[in-house]
């Protein structure tokens, strides 16, 4: 066991205070990671304020890490010490599940292990990236190409996956019109993707107050939705909609903006249930789903993918005694476009 | 113009009644039909009551159409007198948009011209098939194959094709596992349908009351919905979930019942908004879809589908003085499994 500094919430809705916690010793197939960057993803908060259901405390968020090799286990062929490497939402699942066995870990029918607030396999709770190291199992660590600083690509981790498996999935790219809902950590992810993937690309956020920045990123076009102009004019317009926000929507008056055959795809959750008329689906073949994360494959071609097109997050760096601030930033949408900790500061 | 009897309903919610229509001249495009056979559908009692919203009074339901080509105009050249027809539920559509060219006429961004309770391109109310006789453009109009009576060809035309176009579009077929939910009108045929496909077939119905019916009919396994047990042991199970019903499900629970990638397709529309929580679509990257109705074109492959393979829908003939009490009973779900008006006694 290795003790190691983390951030960690001691009970829900409680605020986040420096501690310890112990790190298994590294296993044959481990891979010990000094972790460099973890982002702040919404959905840390949601778990931290038990938004999404009873949690494990203390708890010790972050499923955006990048970070780099310090110790391999002797059965690992993967990595080896000093590669540059990222661990998201997961860090086990039961490998043997046809999910698993064709890529989608996040699927597991027995239910993947998640990077925290999770049970190990071992009984264990997990812990996540708000700390200095992690010990994971070689199959489930990626990869983070050169030509990608560590600290813009922690957020990839999962609000890169998060959007590219979905936009992957429903066949974004030329000749597509694809709109994305919400310009934040994930949004500006979705932007940036889709754009590179060849979609034309639309914001829909709530004001034009980041519209420089979203046409920046690769939007051809963006929405107010706060406008009710604007579901008039993008009637039956959009191939594709993926929402990363987690408030929830007038469905209807979104899915009234697909063409025929259009999927409005959800990878933000709402605490609450939605409601939406049925006749807003059957009328045009329209389909609402939902996507979550993506597979460790997916992960690292997701990786691939960006390097290869030069994209990383657009970031803000803070410190670890800053946490608690970030949250509430979070919260209140001000944030351009992901708060990323600098881990030395633990 | 001539002069026609008909059921009609003078005011929502009013009891139908015997009365006379007027139909149309012959053009140059059109076909005279002698209707032999009426189906009632769930969705007449929906609109002539008013439940979907505000409808056109007097009301002549009817879009399950089955009868024998009398007269044909100049141009006409799919048809001949004597030919065995049917229309279902519409009688037009604008023709020059990207979904009719694709014979996707049900999603025409005009509307399509419904065959009641819309108004036709001469802007005259259009009268459905409760009714001696029909006036439609020849395009709107599908041939019915020897092998199939005409009555039990007639529900076909909603019922038959409501089911089959979601079923061919999400891939029913064989190695996939499809439910049915609902053992109705719509339900039956989609039993039929998705047997007939190769499909494994589960019906999902409130009580085991049909299910005898349900097995002769093609259904592998026959599961009653009021049984909580039903929604432990069928979790994970199917590819493709048809929902018959209009009445408002917990559509959490039915997509439990999803395989990773599954979809939940509703061809039954509830009058009221549905709610759900998206964690139950994004959790296996599932789909909650709507599908309405079918194309032209699909209806003829459909019809021609089911001939090939002997099905008819299982019907209760009636007279034109049964309707009122046939809309309670269809109410109170006591049809096995249509009712068809028996179009002589109008």
């Amino acid at each position: 066991m290795t003790t190691v500094s983390a951030y960690a919430a001691p009970a829900a809705k409680a605020p986040l205070e420096r501690t310890t916690i112990e790190r298994r010793e590294v296993g044959e197939f481990d891979v010990l990671i000094d972790i460099k960057y973890a982002g702040i993803c919404h959905s840390d908060i949601h778990q931290a304020r038990e938004g999404w259901g009873e949690a494990i405390f203390p708890m010790v968020p972050g499923h955006e890490i990048a970070g780099i090799v310090a110790e391999v286990g002797s059965g690992v062929t993967k990595f080896t010490v000093g590669d540059r490497v990222g661990v998201g939402c997961m860090v086990d699942s039961c490998r043997e599940c046809d999910n698993c066995k064709a890529g989608l870990e996040q699927y597991c029918t027995q239910g993947a292990v998640m990077t925290y607030n999770g049970v190990g396999k071992d009984g264990e709770p997990t812990y996540g990236g708000y700390s200095q190291k992690i010990v994971v199992d070689e199959n489930y660590v990626v990869g983070i190409p050169e030509g990608i600083g560590l600290d813009e690509a922690a957020p990839l981790l999962c609000a890169g996956v998060t959007t590219y498996s979905p936009l992957k999935h429903w066949n974004a790219g030329p000749g597509k019109k694809v709109a994305v809902v919400g310009m934040g950590g994930l949004g500006h992810m979705a932007v940036k993707i889709a754009h590179a993937l060849g979609a034309e690309v639309t914001v829909l956020s709530q004001s034009l107050r980041k519209k420089d920045d979203g046409l920046k990123l690769g939007a051809d076009h963006y929405y107010a939705t706060s406008d009710p102009k604007t579901f008039e004019e993008l009637a039956g317009t959009f191939d594709l909609i993926v929402s990363t926000v987690s408030a929830p929507l007038d469905f209807g008056a979104y899915l009234g903006l697909l063409k025929t055959d259009g999927a409005l795809v959800n990878v933000g959750a709402p605490e609450e249930p939605i409601s939406f008329n049925l006749f807003s689906v059957i009328s045009g073949r329209k389909t609402l789903a939902g996507s979550s994360i993506g597979g460790i494959r997916e992960t690292q071609e997701m990786l691939d993918f960006c390097a290869a097109h030069g994209l990383g997050a657009e970031i803000e760096l803070i410190r670890a005694d800053q946490i608690n601030e970030a949250y509430e930033r979070v919260l209140a949408s001000d944030v351009r476009y992901r708060f990323v900790i600098d881990t030395a500061t633990i």
